[in-house]
């Protein structure tokens, strides 16, 4: 098990010892991303962050990760401040920017990016999103925060509520968390349910898909509950979405019914699916969840360039 | 007396006492400063610089002071760029960015946007300007300057010139400056005087304030004469600001009435409310207060995180 | 032979001995610049980027050499997000910005922007592009990288390929090279050739130009073969610039008269001047190119401030 100098394109490589072992490298890490302890892992390491379409949260999550483990970071915000920008290809770019650098994190908005960095360059890449595709740090977060907040990851009960239809960051969860759990719970409208392929994938994994477009009738089950958005696009009819929108607002009158310690994770940011009267409950670990994302990301970078 | 942890949003909340001890501190910094000494005061230590309006010149200080200090940086120098900028509330970005850093610097266009942080915040916010509200380490700096410059702050005779109806710099370092001596000048034309509720309070704390139109008549009797830009904006009439803008414009001519230890503070960008001529007279003080700018805020963030 | 505190506006100033001192120097930091070493030459050492006019490429570069030597970076990456651009003087920036850093690294698209900062800052300068003036890291690296490739700098056949008469790059270039060859190959359409007072500069240096429009006829004599980039904007007629384009364009059939240790080099972006094909052959360097960028520049940043 080794995950020096390999890309981190997918999930899908990754073995359940290798996840395991970024966690574990992770809870050491946490003093370090508190600022209690020092740390020199990357002393002499330069992070590159080339975000193609702007991330800020994705951006200084890694850059915090970086900085605390002594290392340095560059690149760019956005492609309109890059030069970049100017009709160079993305081959060339990466074979540019990988001399400046010891491993390049890449923001892309075209599905398949991050792969073909991965085959042009020689320093790894780490995918941070590419559109349609991939987004594995941020799957690894959520499985790390999952593990942190409830005390362990086999046999969670976790219920995933919201657009499941289009959210690439529940499809990648449910993969990811089925690999630890016997039964996932789907909460969403009929128009938004997860694609097919997906339940049959899950399925063949061995996998319980229980799916339920009534929240109140699985919360009392669910050890963490998963929150994300639902965007109004989706909805031909606006009040339609209206509608739906009301259903999956989570407060703490939805809790009521919930074991006490539920776990309310969402990948943030938010606009008003949680009430702010949950953030200060025993329930809300969505800042948390936050936390978790640079101490991940600190284990990733240690393993792949220390 | 102790700042390991406080926010600082305004100076109102620090005492005489710890006003001199940020002052003392920075003393010692400056040979770090200048790059001449290392310092790993803030190894391992993150600095959220979050600019919800771009001022360069403001966000540079911190960066260069929390690098001199063996720190790192991390932020966005705009909120365009910033993805913190789709519809998220101010208090969710300031939850979800101290999960990344230690402290946060702030700089927001509205009121009280500071101290709505703090509230939200676990971490120390550091108030970099609030639109109309405050500024406090400008006016460290301003303070800090003049004790550099003239030697001490004690019973300083200062002139304020420019646009003091409107300029929030000059009101603050009014009411700092008023906790050290027991005069003021206050050198305005008529429709841009320092409003009469803060001429109200500095005679209260038993300062003598001395308004006059007329710099010459005043300038004999100053230490330092702080100048400030007068905007155009602020005229009705192009006439009536053309005849003020020349009576305030500060040469070596005006100054020739002037104590030969006068010094001249500028907060900086100015157009030509100053000469040229000035910089490199011994009346030109204001790229010192630059630099004396940096040294203020690496003791601020050594004593706020140290 | 000291650079220290030294400004870094044209190569000019600098001596084929200073110019062999800066690349032995950068031979010493290669293993710095793959991250395989650390160095702490520039700890607690600030560079300021003051990017007027974005160039990504440069701007990565300098960032790169500054954090692999252990030292901080700040500045902004385009003008617009500067506050320092709402009417300040370029003297006021710089003499600003100088009390943040160690020294100030300029891009401007002002020609004689860098010597004028020169003039105004007790700081180090280094230009980094200064419209149609000088580049010189620009030219220090094509100058390094033909050494490092070619294993040897003096007697090499370097052929320039491309836009001639507007290129700044390879005016520059074609200056250096002459100080330690006596024959330079310039190729290029006719209503492209490089200015005759340039031939006339280097036919005073000793220096044989030979000038030709037909490539295939130059090549078997080349060591080193520079190409850039033909803007589409310089031809009033767009079919003669379709001609040329397809004239120019290298493709490993273009190169099989070369000789078979030719090395092929492009200051980046490249549009389609280099056929993708190149990149893996023995022939094509330009990403080494890149590579070289950073190691010169660590050795000039170390040189001027250490």
């Amino acid at each position: 098990m080794n995950l020096h100098g390999r890309d981190m394109i997918s999930l899908r490589g990754l073995t359940d010892e290798e996840l395991l072992h970024i966690f574990d490298t992770a809870d050491e890490f946490e003093p370090v991303a508190r600022g209690e302890k020092h740390s020199d892992v990357l002393k002499g390491k330069v992070v590159g962050a080339l975000f193609f379409e702007p991330s800020t949260r994705t951006r200084l999550s890694f850059e915090s990760a970086t900085q605390r483990l002594g290392g340095g970071t560059l690149g760019f915000a956005e492609a309109r401040t890059s030069s970049v920008a100017k009709g160079e290809t993305l081959a060339d770019t990466i074979r540019t920017v990988e001399k400046y650098c010891d491993t390049i994190v890449l923001r892309h908005p075209k599905m398949g990016a991050a792969r073909l960095a991965a085959k042009m360059a020689e320093i790894p890449i780490i995918n941070a999103g590419d559109g349609a595709g991939h987004h594995p740090t941020q799957t690894l977060l959520d499985l790390y925060t999952i593990r942190k907040v409830s005390g362990k990851i086999e046999g969670i009960n976790l219920g995933l509520v919201g657009d499941l239809k289009y959210g690439r960051t529940v499809h990648s969860l449910a993969y990811a968390i089925s690999r630890f759990t016997s039964r996932i719970f789907l909460i969403s409208p009929p128009s938004l349910k997860i694609p097919r392929e997906i339940v049959g994938d899950l399925s063949d994994m061995g996998v319980k898909v229980i799916e339920n477009s009534n929240l109140d009738k699985v919360l009392p089950q669910l050890d963490v509950l998963y929150v994300t958005r639902i965007q109004k696009e989706r909805f031909p009819d606006p009040a339609e979405y209206s509608k739906v929108k009301g259903t999956y607002r989570i407060d703490l009158e939805t809790l009521e019914e919930a074991k006490s310690d539920l776990q309310v994770l969402h990948p943030l940011p938010r606009v008003d699916e949680i009430a702010p009267e949950v953030d200060s409950s025993p329930y809300g670990r969505y800042f948390d969840q936050v936390f978790y994302g640079v101490v991940v990301r600190m284990a990733l970078l240690s393993l792949i360039l220390g």
